[in-house]
């Protein structure tokens, strides 16, 4: 089936955002915590989440203008600091459910059945069911004019993660963590390895990475 | 387990890069086709690919600077058309062997034994042996200062996919069409639908959406 310009413009508003939210592929995504300036709790799903950089650690992502209420944005301005919280199996549904309009004054921690846990002396909420937890500073805020989004920029200084999955060379295995992913704007799924794959030379054959966890 | 700054900065480069690129989540991979003005056809796996928005439709991906020779970006930059083409577990080694450092000269279609395949007055190539190809118009370049790279946003110009992939409600079913996802820099995992779940609302209880193709 083939659809030009023409053919996207024609879809309703609902159809075009569920048509052209699955054509960049399976996406990460992660619930983001946050903290107001009078210690009011948001969490919110986000699947628009995008590795920007190793060296510095560099995480982004993208959100709709203050204009709209943007809980999450305007958090993060206020105080710098949020949390990256990877989802698993058990909570995608209490994640998905972060995405209704609930009030300011509303935590979605409670209102979703989710446990807001503060550690390390980090100032945001991590979600204590998350397997993999980020904790993020504030960086950058890039308008992206074109279309009036917003991205948000954070360097990463808390990890935690369960040791039996980080492996020897580095790699965490996320799979192995649990941690699910997403298509389009509701759909979440699981996933299953096919294979680690070599650094790629010319004219090299590629070989498979094996799965070693660090001892 | 927890590391914080210092313990992310203590790690050497090679780990530092497949640790960080594990943390986002799964990741949204392509490859992308270009052609340059000589009519030198490259194409290149990505794994920073985001979406951008729905109304115009617009697509992100993140790449390095052209100081190192980064044929994806030149190309664009000269031509400004190129492919989005999703990976399937047909090709999931191939599209990875593209991401070793050829020539610029030589066509990574033909190193790696993909097909480069023009049609619909398309300036770029499309791989023929993806499921589901994309159509890009270049619309903007945004360099991130903070680590020296550069967000390319394009804007959904054409769509190639199988009709039996297409849900009623817009939805494309793209686990159904065989595109896998990656994690860290050389993972590839096929999913596993749990479900798609309705639009969040306070109070109201979520409900799963069943899977309807198009008649």
């Amino acid at each position: 089936m083939f659809y030009n310009s023409d053919d996207i413009f024609a879809l309703d508003n609902v159809r075009k955002a569920k048509f052209i939210n699955s054509l960049g592929g399976f996406k990460s995504i992660n619930l983001i915590g946050t903290i107001n300036k009078n210690n009011q709790s948001n969490l919110a799903i986000f699947n628009s989440i995008v590795h920007i950089g190793a060296n510095p650690p560099l995480i982004g992502f993208f959100t709709r203008p203050n204009s709209v209420e943007r809980h999450t944005l305007q958090n993060i301005l206020e105080t710098r600091y949020y949390t990256f919280n990877h989802i698993n199996k058990k909570i995608y549904e209490k994640a998905h459910q972060t995405s209704a309009r609930y009030d300011a004054s509303i935590s979605e921690f409670d209102e979703v059945g989710l446990t807001a846990e503060f550690k390390n002396d980090f100032k945001a909420p991590f979600v204590q069911e998350s397997i993999v937890q980020i904790g993020i500073a504030f960086k950058q805020k890039i308008d992206i004019e074109i279309n009036s989004t917003i991205l948000i920029i954070g360097e990463i200084v808390q990890v935690v993660f369960p040791k039996e999955c980080l492996c020897a060379d580095g790699y965490l295995d996320i799979e192995k963590s649990e941690t699910i992913t997403g298509s389009g704007l509701d759909s979440y799924h699981t996933t299953a390895r096919l294979e680690r794959l070599s650094y790629a030379k010319p004219d090299i054959n590629l070989t498979t990475i094996p799965i070693k966890y660090v001892e």
